[in-house]
């Protein structure tokens, strides 16, 4: 029985140490993580520039082998210390933590999974949650609640730019055709979607009188319509601050309300609020 | 008598399930015209795709045929169904359910006419009819009211834009010349929307030091005039979601609207509000 | 004496026909100078496209005198009507009338000077003259006073934008260098300015993995800052717009203020205001 | 004593004009350096345009010498005038004094710095200094204040902006490879900053269906994003401009302030205000 509270102990110790910052190793076990996580980034993009890599490729492995060790017994140890295990394997994490990780095991098995070991890249989403960056927005956290109600006429906007870039694309494909560069309706749309965006690679442009008259209303639009999303945000994040420093007494005496939040005294009769 | 009576209910019926969503038919017959657009431009555009339509060839005409024969019912039982067809005819959603349907049987009959099949597409815009998007945009539909409200300054700047694209791509033609791509001046004044959109595709740039200053300007008073659309929708909006501080009260005895939230006489005729 | 009269009559009759648009012959002088300006436009443009010239030269040049003798006719009219001709001739539009016709006479005279024909397309700006736009943007003119409030601050923002790019120019010339594009100063600070105003033409490109990093920054830079421009007219236009439809009038018996425009009625204490 | 008094006097003297732009002489050195620093400019720049610097190398190098010798002369005055020599020295601008006069120094003695000599672009930063352009922007400096105020936020933007571009950056290099331009990841995250930024050189173009795939929602991420930075500011302006209804009283009795415009008795002591 000592035994097993001991055990219990030791592992809400470790998920004390793992899953919260509150504690002092708690905070150490985060920025030991972090330092991990940049470390192993860095691994990855040194790794994929080849004159780098010619040069220091055993000191580049066998870094990215310690390093992807110590990601799997982390891995391990946030399994084995947690209540409900496939919660968090099959959380948004969890599955990042797995996909980061197995790849460099896949790549000493199987030839040919080389290129999956980029995907390492992706514990640099870690990062986000071991910030937790919400904390440094504000501490009204204004901002994520304007994003949160701006979501939905948001996803409209971008729902309508998709159908017009598809419409438009097609038109291109139509006008264009294949001679020009717009091989099909998809590469059409996908340019229809770089030039409504201002982004305008130039890989593809239209040759034809018609096609660059179409261009330049896409053009037009898209420089027009990203009025659209930023005026949705301003207004929301503009409403979310305008929350007023008044409380919601009423004074006991004259009725008044919207006195200032700290006040103690009724500002239009003198009375004592909150009596 | 009684066959008119039935053959009116029909008619009726047929209606409510075509151009309403109030009952299950209704709603049903939505879905599934949403699938079959949706499968519709899906065919457009596989087709485009010179590898796939080698291989799939017949699947993809003998889909397309089933589907535009589909949508051909559903164009004559809307007809058939409503009291005023003509008004349909000639309705926006009228003219693109017969241009997206026709191509397909013109290229049958007439040889040439194939590369109009993809108009197709058009059908995509029917997905707005579907969908009624304004109802996810809000309850109160404040961004449309913006939208709407804002329409008017908009073209006026988009007026302005275009006679500024206008001058500085006939400068920029005479500066640059056909030797540096400038071929015309509508290619210059396409150009001189390119830059001023901020999209830069690149194909044609300036090349002399006097053409790339007059770039240079034409590039920052794009960068600095997106700020006048984004500024209106954004105030727009903004003012849409400031409801302003009056009441709903009619006067009892001169009827004067919009009275201050707190007004407890009227301010037209001194009368007692809600005595 | 009676002659003197006369003939001053008729020249104010002139100003009044050519200056100003509130009588009908005023409105139609109007009308027909815009169909004037929009045919010159085309004129100038369909002239500049090759295959179009080769076909109808005798066309475009013929209509092109008749329109020109049209302007200086015009020109002349409105110096010899107005008062103060000198004021005139050196005001924003006097000069934009003599430009945009004097190209045409001096090709006739002078070979070489053709290219200045295209100057013509200078006329174009008087279309702001006659539709006197402002009218269209809204009653109270608030987008207008809300970009000249903003003006300077806009200003200035360009002000440092131009600076910056000139630093990040030069930096990027010392970087890169001629080998990769970066021919010289001026042209590395167009680069800087193509790349900050996020157009990217991508006719120079970095190629040096530090001028790369550099312009990861410009970029980043440019993306970031448009949010100023934009947020200085916003505001500006939010804050003309928030004029509240209060009169100035304090109640004579219980002092309170802010009521309604049209309020005849104190709406706190029922008292006639204004008596 | 006496010309210690002096030494000193002369020294505050010197101080006054070099350092403060209150007396005649101070203003006029502040001109003087401006004019000094724009020629500085415009001659690192015709310097780099080989083709004047062919015929004109001479007045170039002379003139160069000549306000070289000049900064390093206020260089000198500036350490000898103040009272903390090493507070300038290693001040923002002491260093920029520093750097954009020793380059030229060093080509004389060693050869292959001559690249160097363009840091003397860096003078034009001093601009900002000698301008103070903090009074154009506006009298309450409220754009300076939201800058301020959204500082905080927008690096968390621009910290995603560059995870979420790394992390792309990879993916992308997975997918489209060397042999479609993506040679190694720090060059496809370069491109991923390109792209998402809106910018779009298309020197790097995505080849493969997947890639531009990736690359639309990279490009619609892009335009949609923008509107955060862009609604942070905008909303922070207006914030500052929204001057509170608040008087500027202080109690007589307990000495608070920040009461609301109308308040007759303070809102912590109930004492009666302004008596």
């Amino acid at each position: 029985m000592n035994k097993l509270k001991k055990d219990i102990t030791w592992k809400e110790k470790l998920h004390e140490i793992i899953y919260e910052a509150d504690t002092k190793e708690g905070k150490l076990f985060d920025v030991i993580l972090l330092i991990a996580i940049i470390a192993s980034i860095l691994l990855v993009i040194l790794e994929s520039v080849k004159s780098f890599d010619a040069k220091y490729h055993n000191f580049l492995n066998i870094s990215e082998w310690i390093i992807t060790i110590l990601f799997s017994l982390e891995y391990i140890l946030r399994i084995v210390s947690i209540k409900k295990p496939f919660k968090y394997i099959f959380s948004f994490y969890g599955i990042i933590d797995f996909l980061s990780t197995v790849p460099k095991y896949l790549s000493f098995i199987l030839i040919g999974t080389h290129s999956l070991v980029a995907l390492r890249a992706l514990r640099l989403l870690r990062v986000f949650r071991i910030l937790k960056l919400g904390r440094y927005i504000g501490a009204s956290n204004n901002l994520m609640l304007a994003l949160k109600a701006s979501r939905a006429k948001i996803a409209v906007f971008l729902f309508f730019v998709v159908i017009v870039c598809i419409i438009l694309g097609t038109v291109m494909y139509m006008i264009e055709g294949e001679e020009n560069g717009f091989t099909n309706i998809p590469v059409s749309i996908y340019w229809a979607i770089v030039t409504l965006t201002t982004v305008g690679f130039g890989d593809i442009a239209p040759q034809t009188p018609l096609g660059q008259f179409i261009a330049s209303i896409i053009m037009i639009l898209g420089y027009s319509i990203i009025a659209i999303p930023t005026g949705i945000v301003s207004s929301e994040i503009a409403s979310a601050n305008a929350k007023p420093d008044l409380n919601t007494q009423s004074c006991p005496n004259c009725l008044k309300e919207k006195h200032k939040a700290k006040a103690e005294f009724c500002y239009n009769c003198g009375s004592i609020l909150n009596p």
